[in-house]
């Protein structure tokens, strides 16, 4: 049987070593990914991000266990980290995150740090997705630790996505906020018991009448794919809720999965279901794209040719853009 | 005369509009890095990153009124923020920070948030660092909000890297800390004067002997250019100092601008200046080639075939790596 094979009919082992090969873009992962994607497009994909501090993982997972316990859909989590490129392992260690789901075939938890490069990590993440797609987890979580620009593009491949705030971060973090508030479509307000959660939602009140005042419009920032089919607008309007979770309690968790299967009610009617699909598609395409492209460029132009312009680059003989229009010239000789 | 010979002429008026025009990418823009790269290459470029909460717009503040009065150099700022890539302007506005500098034609700040892409964001500002570092500017700093891999990314831009610290955060904000550890050159205690102060700092030097067990050595993480010159690593060591600050008070100001003194000059005594040049040239380079080869590929492919082919992968027909290379196949035909 073959490995993918094994993967459809849920072994686990099977899966983790298919996600470690597209993890590291092995062959075996890209082609294993092509075979599975005829599968994918069933899973609920939720995003999950959020400033440090706000409790994000003791929110997933007691999240993750109510989809286990009460709904009984299977919930794969991806713990993404894009802060640390250089130690080569994750904040949150896996062990630590299977604790209270250890031995649950129905959930899978797996962590991944940067390396090297965003778009990397948001391409091996976009193709973890679509392996535990089709591997039939009803539920894919994407959780980043973070509040950067790269934790946006991560959040960006969900249909759902959920921001997480907390009473009592400091006023940088408020600031930061801001400017992820306008992808959320669920606002958590976990640590609700801690003083000052009045505060906060009131805060986040008024920065979703800045964000959203008429309706909610799903934008595609796929910046490049400028031919990739437009973005439909809703026609309903969705406005984003605010919902008081206390994660260490499994406080609010139940109401919290509500809006989360409202949202995508609201999405299957409105038809932004299908338009963020294509918006995650087209975006991951453009990123292959540009890849293929640099391989293609890598194996027509000699690697002596390459170096000798980039040499008359720092002696500032050429400028950047000079050498690369002198570079595509010649690789397309 | 031409905008490019008013900016070499010290003109500001001239210099805003090329900053525009290259933050926008602009024909305009890019030919006018072309004509200006030959003047580039003497600036030493600062990179100032670290945790929300820290104090850095401040110090960085404080540090320029340090050039200005003391070295009377001419320093200019660049603060981005890759954080907010949505409300279209930088958290930190320039008339804020211009207070301390107003009517000092020595200082020259730039605020700047993200459009889209991380991607287009470090381009912008390797772009603008060459404007600055062209029209004469002795120090160029480049401070980022936020600690994510966007700031590093865009801190790996500079010669030496100040990763500013505070007692006091959060533990979420430590962890993070210890990703961005291993870019720093000089670490800053800021707000010094708060309790806890020997507890950061033993907690940094604790990380830094994990971070440099034996010697500092300069990484190139450019990660598909692997055809570029490899970097050379250091003869001499170069193990990071921490300096306390308390930028409300200037106090540590001095030191720390001092240490900035003697890190540039190992890395011209030990050849890493050199490397490091290599380095963001080839980084450069390497992020103008992919936008080249997709707009090559873009202008070779008509959009009904594209969105054809697209249309496959929505229907799950055509995965996207089978979708892509079909796509880079007919291109080249």
């Amino acid at each position: 049987m073959s490995i993918v094979q094994s993967i459809l009919n849920g072994d686990r082992l099977a899966l983790a070593r298919i996600l470690t090969q597209v993890e590291n873009n092995t062959p075996e992962g890209k082609s294993a990914l092509a075979e599975l994607f005829p599968y994918t497009g069933k899973a609920h994909l939720i995003g999950v991000t959020g400033a440090p501090g706000t409790g994000k993982s003791s929110l997933v997972n007691k999240l993750v266990l109510h989809y286990r316990k009460n709904e009984n859909k299977r919930v794969a989590i991806i713990a993404v980290d894009p802060s640390s490129p250089f130690t080569g392992g994750a904040v949150l260690g896996d062990r630590v995150r299977m604790k209270d789901l250890s031995g649950d075939t129905g959930a899978f938890i797996r962590s991944m740090a940067s390396r090297g490069s965003i778009g990397g990590l948001a391409r091996s993440t976009a193709g973890m997705v679509e392996v535990f797609d089709a591997a039939g987890y009803d539920i894919v979580i994407v959780e980043t630790v973070g509040a950067g620009q790269s934790e946006v593009d991560i959040a960006r491949l969900a249909h759902t996505t959920l921001v997480v705030e907390a009473p009592g971060l400091g006023d940088d973090i408020q600031a930061i906020k801001a400017g992820i508030l306008e992808i959320a479509d669920i606002l958590v307000v976990n640590k609700a018991d801690r003083p000052g959660v009045e505060n906060t939602e009131k805060a986040l009140r008024s920065m979703l009448e800045l964000a959203h005042p008429t309706a909610r419009v799903f934008k595609h920032h796929g910046a490049y794919m400028s031919v990739a089919v437009p973005v439909q607008e809703n026609t309903a309007m969705w406005i984003p809720p605010i919902q008081r979770t206390i994660s260490t309690d499994a406080k609010g968790i139940e109401e919290l999965a509500g809006l989360i299967a409202k949202h995508a009610e609201h999405l299957r009617v409105s038809g932004d279901w299908v338009s963020r699909e294509r918006a995650r598609l087209s975006s991951e395409m453009e990123a292959l794209l540009r890849d293929e492209l640099m391989n293609q460029f890598r194996s027509r132009m000699p690697e002596a040719e390459f170096n000798q312009v980039m040499e008359r680059v720092f002696t500032r003989e050429l400028s950047p853009w000079e050498a690369v229009k002198l570079l595509v010239k010649e690789s397309i000789k």
